[in-house]
C-alpha cells in the first residue's frame, strides 16, 4: 500500500472542498455535463493517441500507484553474496537446487543462464533486452497518464469557450451573465483538479516506481554478472553496495 | 482497424457536441469564415514549415492512424525459430528456397544478404541504415501532424485578435457586443478542438505506431544477424523472447 | 523553386485578409508605429542575442527557403555506381581525370583525398568535420529565425500592454476606450502573424532543408568511404540505397 | 551558511512585502484559507507524485540550500599530489597509514581500494556507481522541488477559479464583487510567490549544490585512479588542475 | 566591441520609447517601486537559485557580451601550419623557443606538453578537461542570465497581481479604477521588457560567444595533436579548414 498517495490525494481533495464549503455550498460545483465533457473528452483523446490495449491497461497502472511490491535492495544483496560465496566454495553447478525456489522471474532466468554456462556477454545482451523492454512498458504507462494530465486541462478550457460563446449569444438578462459565467469555468475547475491533484502526479508517481523497479533489476544484472564472470565475493559485495544510499549498506566483514 | 482511434474521436465529438447541445443550437457554433481561417492557416503555415511533398503524404498518414498491418511479433519469432533451426541442420543455403514465399520485403532482404554470405557486420550496417531511414520518415510524418496541432490553436487566436478588433472598433451598440465576442471566440475554440482532439492525440498515434513497427524490425535485424552468426536456437530464442511481453511468450522446449 | 513556402504564405495570409475584409475594412488593421515596434523590436533582440554577421546572414537564409537545389540522391546513387565499377576495373586512380567535372565540392574534395590513397579514416574524420561545420551553420540560420518567431509575439505583447496603460490613464470619454484598445490589440495581432505565419514556419523549413542537404551529404560521404575501402560495388548499392525511400530505389542488376 | 539564499530570500520578499505597504495596508493580503488550499494542496500534490520517504527527506534538503560543506578543491588537490609523491617514493602500501586519518567516505574507500591492489578498472566500476547513485539522489531532491514549483501556481490558479465561481454565483451586491475577486486573487499571488520566490529558485541551488558536490567527486575519484594507476605526480597535477578555474590553480613547480 | 548588442538594445529600446511618446508623455511609465520589484525582485530570486560567487560573475559576463576578443580562426590554422612545418623540418623540440612568445595560454600549454613528449592520448585528457570545464563555466553563466529572463515576468506577474488586489478592495471611487490598473500594468510591461530585450537575448549571445571560443579550444586541441602525433603537414591543414566556412579557407599550396 503507498500512503504517500492515499495521503496525498485525501490531503489535497480535502482542503479543495473545504475552500470550497468556506465560501458556498458544494452543490454550485457539481454539474454531470462538465465532469462528462472534461472526463469523457481526455479518455477520447487518450484513445486516439495510444493503443486500445495500452489504455486498458491504464486501470492496472493506476493500481500500481497505490501498491508496491518492490523486493528490499539489501535482501537482494544478501541473497547474492550467498550465491557468491556458494558459487566460490561449490561451484557454479551448486546453485541449480536454489532455482525452483527463486520467486522473481528475472532473478531465476539470470540465474539459470548462468547455470547452464553461457557466456557473460550472452547472458549481459538477454537480461538487458528484457531490462529495455521493461523500461519501454513502464515509459508508456506514465506517458499515458501523463497525456491524460495534458487534455484534462484542454479539454476544459474548450468546455469554458462553449459556456462562454453560449453565454455572450443570449446576453439578453444582466442578472444570468454571472452564473452562465460560473458554470463555464466549472469545466477549467475540473480540468485543473484532474491534471494537478490526479494526472500529473499520478504519473510522476509511475515514473518513480519504475525507476526503484529498474534499479533492483540492474542491481539484480550486476550480480549475476559478476557470479557468472566468477568475480571474489568481496569485490562483488562493494559494487553492489554502490546500488544502496550509504545508510542502508550493510558489511559481511 | 484500429477501433482505438475510430472510439476516441467518436466519443469525444460526441460528447462536446452533446455539451453545446444542452445549452443552446449548434447553430451558433458553426462559422464558415472562422473554419476556414483556422483549417486553411493550419494548411498554410504546415506548408510553409514542410516540404510539399511531405504534406501532401499527410493524407496516407492519417489513414495509417486508422489501420493497423503490423505483424505479430510472436509469428515473427515463431518463424525465426524454424529458420534458424533448418539453418543449423542443413545449413545456410537452405533457407534460399524460402525467400521467395516472404512477404515483408525487410525480412526478405536480409535473409538474402544472409544467404549471400555477407559478413554480419556488413547486414547489420544494411538492414541497421533501413531502419533509421524509416525512423527518419516516420517522425517527419507524425512531426507534421504535431506542428499542425501546435498552429491550429495559434490561428484560433488570431481569429479571435482580428475580430476583437473588429468589434471593439464599432461598438457603439452594446446589444451587439457580446454575439460579436462570441463569434471572436469561435476560432479560439475550433483551434482547441482541432489540435487537442484531433492532431496532438493523432501525432501520439502515428508514434506509437512507429515504436512498434521499429520494434518488429529491431527483431528481424536481432533474428537475421543471431542466424548469420551461427548461434544457437535456443539462445536466439531467449533474445527474442525478450522483446516480447513476458504474457506472450512461447517456449520451444 | 519552393512552391510549398509561396503556396503557404499566400494561402495563411489570403485567408487572413478575406476574414478581416468580411467583416470590415482592412484599414483599421494597418497601423505604421505598431509595425514597428514589432518588426524593430524583433529585429533588435535578435540582434542582441546574435552576432551582426549572423543576423544579416539571415537575408540569405531567407532565400534558401524559397529556392532548393539539393541534387537528386538517385542520381548520386548512380554516380557512385559508376566511380565504383571503374575503380573496381581500372584501380583507384582512373577516377583522378574525372573530378575536374565533379561541380559539387563536397564530392570533389572526397573523391580527390580518395584518388590520394588517403587512409579511409582520415578521409572519414576531414568530411566528418565538414559536415558537423556545415550542420552547425545551418542550425544557426534555423535557430536565428526561430528566436524572431519567439521575440516577436513578446513584442507584440510588450506593445499591447503599453497601449493599455496609455487607454487606462486617459479615460475620461468611455467612447474612446473600445478604439483605443483595438489599437493595443493590433500588435499582438502583428507578433501572431509574424510568429505563426512567418518566422515559425520558415524556421521549420529550414530545418526541414539542412536535414535533407546533410542526408546527401552522409550519403556522398558513405560513398567515398565504400570505395576508397574497395568495396564490392553491389554492397555499395545495397548501402547507398537504404538512404532512399523504398520506391525511389533502382537496382543496376 | 549559504549567504545567498539568506539574502536572496529577505531582498524579494522584502521588496514585495514593501511594495505592498506603499498601497495599502499588509493584512489585505492576508488570508489563511488561501494559504492552506496553496501549501497543503501543493504538498498533497506532492505526496501522489514522490515516495513518502523522499518527500519527508525534503526538510534535509531545504537545510542543504542553506548551508553547504563542500571541500575546496585545491585542498583536495593538494592532498592528492602529497599521495602521489608518497605512493612514488615509498610504494601504494605507504598510504595505508593515512587511512584512518581521512573524513571523507568516498576517498577513504577509494585509497582503501587501491591498497588493497585492485585493478584500476574495478575501482573506476565502483566509484562511479556510487557517484551515479549519488547524482540520482540528489536528481531526485532538486525534482521534488521543482514539481513544488510546478504545482504551486496549479494549486494558486486552481483556488482563483474556486473563488472567482462562487462571486460570479451570487453577483447580487455590485460593490462585493471587487473585495471577492481580490480574495480569490490571493491564491495566485501565493501560487506566483511561493513558486517564483522558493521553490524554483530553491530547486536551482539544489542543482548547483548537487554539480559542486560531483565535480568533488569526480575530481577524487580521477586522482585515486592516477595513483592506482602509477601515473606521474606531475602529470596528475595537470589533469587534476583541470577541474579548477584558471586563477585557483596552483603548481607545486 | 559587439556592434550588434549595442545597435540592437539602442534599436529596440528607441521603438519602445517612440511608441510611448507617440501616445502619451513618458512620465506614466516610469514608476520607482515597480522598477525596484521587478529587478530587486529578479535578483532576490537569482541569488537564492546560484552561489554568491556565480552571481557576482554576471556583472562581468555582461561585460562580454559587448566586448569579443576571440581570435580570428584563420590565423590560428596559419600559425599551426608554420608549428607542423617546422616540427617536420626541425623536429618537435625546435617549437620550444617559441613557447614564450604565445599569448593564449591555453594554446601555450598543449604545445608545452606536446615538446615535454606527452604521449596524444594523455595531451587529449588534460586538454579535454580544461576545454569541458571551460565549457561548464560558460553555460552557468548564460544560465543565470536565462534564469533572471525567467523570474523578470514572474516577478512582473506577482507586482501586477499585487497592484489589482488592492485596487479591487478600493474600488469606491470608479474613476481611480483606471489609472490603478495601469500602475499594476507597469511591473508586467518591466518584466516584459527585461526579459525579452535584455536577459534572453543577452544568454543567448553569451550561448553564442561560448560556442565561438570552444570552436577556436578545439581547433588548437585539435592541431596540437595533430603536431604531436607527427602527422603530414597537409593533412593537418586539411583537418583545420573543416573548422572554417568554405568562403574563409586558405590553402597553402
Amino acid at each position: 500500500m503507498d500512503l504517500a498517495t492515499v495521503i496525498g490525494i485525501v490531503l489535497a481533495m480535502g482542503l479543495v472542498v473545504s475552500a470550497i464549503l468556506l465560501g458556498s455550498s458544494l452543490l454550485i460545483f457539481i454539474s454531470a455535463p462538465s465532469a462528462l465533457i472534461v472526463i469523457g473528452g481526455t479518455i477520447g483523446a487518450t484513445l486516439v493517441n495510444y493503443p486500445l490495449g495500452s489504455v486498458l491497461g491504464v486501470v492496472g497502472i493506476f493500481k500500481k500507484t497505490f501498491f508496491s511490491t518492490v523486493e528490499n535492495p539489501s535482501e537482494i544483496i544478501a541473497r547474492f553474496m550467498d550465491y557468491a560465496n556458494r558459487a566460490r566454495r561449490e561451484g557454479i553447478l551448486s546453485l541449480e537446487p536454489l532455482l525452483k525456489e527463486i520467486d522473481d522471474a528475472y532473478l531465476r532466468k539470470g540465474l539459470q543462464l548462468t547455470v547452464d554456462g553461457l557466456e557473460p556477454q550472452t547472458i549481459e545482451e538477454i537480461m538487458q533486452a528484457e531490462v529495455d523492454y521493461l523500461e519501454q512498458r513502464h515509459e508508456t504507462g506514465a506517458e499515458i497518464v501523463a497525456a491524460m494530465g495534458a487534455y484534462a486541462p484542454a479539454l476544459g478550457m474548450i468546455g469554458t469557450v462553449i459556456g462562454l460563446v453560449q453565454m455572450l449569444q443570449s446576453m439578453s438578462d444582466p442578472s444570468t451573465i454571472g452564473p452562465a459565467m460560473a458554470v463555464a469555468l466549472l469545466t477549467t475547475l475540473y480540468g485543473a483538479i484532474l491534471a494537478n491533484l490526479f494526472f500529473n502526479p499520478l504519473a510522476g508517481k509511475l515514473k518513480n516506481r519504475s525507476r526503484e523497479e529498474l534499479l533492483t533489476r540492474e542491481l539484480i544484472m550486476e550480480g549475476i554478472l559478476s557470479i557468472s564472470k566468477g568475480e571474489n565475493p568481496r569485490i562483488i559485495e562493494e559494487k553492489l553496495n554502490s546500488f544502496l544510499p550509504p545508510k542502508q549498506r550493510q558489511s559481511s566483514d
